[in-house]
């Protein structure tokens, strides 16, 4: 974003002025990705099958797609997910559709990229439970069928290790994006995309400010570099019943992974993209409706009380930046050889 | 099978001489379906939802998918399967793939239709974990996303119950055929189909008497009525290293669930299709390749040791009648409401 349209969009906010239609931005058609990890198709189809591979987790019970279910809103319609041994993890997942377009990933930004994420759950002793990165790698060398896909994508030689694999989950991750959502389609300039419920909704989402962080095309705030996250705080207003009925501040936020006091209860802003198809909701996972999730924010981020048909219309706004998914082939995997899992 | 081939293929046998070409069938390119509930495209879109629906399972994270892996053999690559809550299995994982031309289902026979199999590891405590399989059906009814669905598939009305669920998901197991493998092919007139180790590996699997009850298109046994199911003792010949080994009595077969002492160390014939996707193999899951498999059979129910050379082409062969799997497309699961599972 350039600093005109950053200056306009604070401008707006601080005037209390709804944005200009010119500030509604769509999602590109295509996701951006590293200079040292240009998307290919061969690198797609291999991170596809990598995606969906349970044999890279301990037991071989856990991929990817368990906890980011991408034949639905890209996580796991619980509060917060399970890993391999019926471990619970501590936050809820967050949806993989969109995550190209952030630019820190997990709730507290700890991972500058999708490649840096892909190494995270693996060996993670409550998610997928391998020992460590180089037992992903060998796991993966183990099954034969694996190696002309690896071949094709990073060129013949020895090319099965954490780092391509990575690359080609990341690779997938990034075609993972929904441009096409009727809010897209009006933004780029199907007038009737929207209905009047959802515009009356578009025009309290600037009007009550949850546009301030939730802004842009992914609706997770300003563009930023590939490894400097957009964090706010949450809650930031304490005083109010839904701090303590939900928990809120139990989890100490970006706290946890940097260690400084001044990253307390941060969080990377998420996106708002797909939220009909995410509940529960927030880090906690026990926000179970869409519209308390709706009050719930405008009361901790902005201290505010929306009416019940604010809330409905704010909700039906977010209906028309959900979906629509694009149609996957399933991928088909190698065969194991036996003994590989006990 | 009519009578006139049957009495072929026991002389054949008795005599010692290898199956005549007509004898080799193809296998059908669709699946039988019962009268009350033929096949169609609603049914097989909707089955296919269910089939990967995890949110069948008490904590939402087990589905028909997670132990019968439609993108790789049909079973989940492990000794025995996980269920919820870590919970082990006590046979593995028969494959999901072909398993319409069975004329039972289970290991042990026990369903008669996949309509009938469905019903069962929903409610299994140590599968899928739902209390009862009213429970499936409601869980499945909180879920809107799902009411046009069984519509469309059963027409409409109070139509979402685990009879319509049970038979949608059978519908989409009966697209699961691989019905143009090399062997497939070949028997159908293309004589290139097959290279010369898995025509030598299919004369000694057919002359050392693999097909006295591995017979028939599906490779498990001679065509039955539905509901009737082709068992064979296993092992046959205990006295033999194997059986301590991998410990092939420790389970006592069609008796655990007819409680017949007749039944002890009854199996059904499995299909031997597609093995070379499905280590590791037998009930108990612990015999970790096709070689030690095909010695194994042979040595326990022929009580023959097999030369290297017989048990590579005869692995040669069984790869002739693996593959090739139909492409699919993903389904489109509906949106979970908030709170449904804890």
């Amino acid at each position: 974003m350039n600093k005109l349209k950053l200056l306009a969009i604070l401008f707006s906010l601080l005037s209390g002025n709804a944005l200009a239609a010119e500030q509604w931005q769509a999602l590109p058609k295509t996701a951006p990705a590293p200079v040292d990890n240009p998307t290919t198709p061969e690198k797609v189809e291999l991170g596809k099958m990598l995606y969906f591979d349970p044999r890279i987790s301990s037991n071989g019970t856990v991929s990817c797609f368990s906890c980011h279910n991408v034949m639905e809103g890209g996580d796991d319609h619980r509060p917060t997910s399970i890993g391999v041994h019926d471990q619970a993890g501590g936050r809820n997942a967050p949806t993989v559709w969109n995550a190209a377009f952030h630019s820190v990933q997990f709730w507290d930004g700890r991972a500058a990229t999708l490649e840096e994420q892909a190494k995270g759950p693996p060996a993670n002793p409550i998610e997928m439970g391998m020992t460590d990165l180089d037992a992903v790698a060998q796991r993966i060398q183990t099954i034969p069928g694996y190696k002309p896909y690896f071949d094709k994508a990073f060129g013949k030689g020895e090319n099965i290790n954490i780092d391509t694999i990575a690359k080609a989950i990341a690779s997938y991750e990034r075609t993972l994006i929904t441009p096409n959502t009727a809010y897209d389609r009006y933004v780029r300039g199907d007038k009737k995309a929207m209905n009047a419920q959802q515009l009356r909704g578009m025009q309290k989402f600037a009007d009550n400010g949850c546009v301030a962080c939730h802004s842009g095309a992914n609706f997770n705030g300003p563009s930023m570099p590939v490894g400097v996250g957009f964090y706010q705080k949450f809650p930031t207003f304490t005083d109010n019943s839904y701090v303590t009925r939900y928990g809120l501040t139990d989890d100490d936020g970006r706290m946890a992974s940097t260690g400084k006091v001044e990253d307390k209860n941060m969080w990377r802003v998420p996106t708002l993209r797909n939220l009909t198809y995410t509940a529960p909701y927030m880090h906690t996972g026990n926000v179970n409706s869409l519209d308390e999730a709706v009050r719930l924010m405008a009361k901790t981020q902005l201290n505010k009380s929306l009416k019940e048909r604010d809330v409905a219309d704010i909700v039906a706004f977010l209906g028309s930046i959900s979906g629509e998914f694009p149609q996957q082939t399933m991928p088909r995997l190698p065969a194991t050889p036996g003994g590989m899992i006990d």
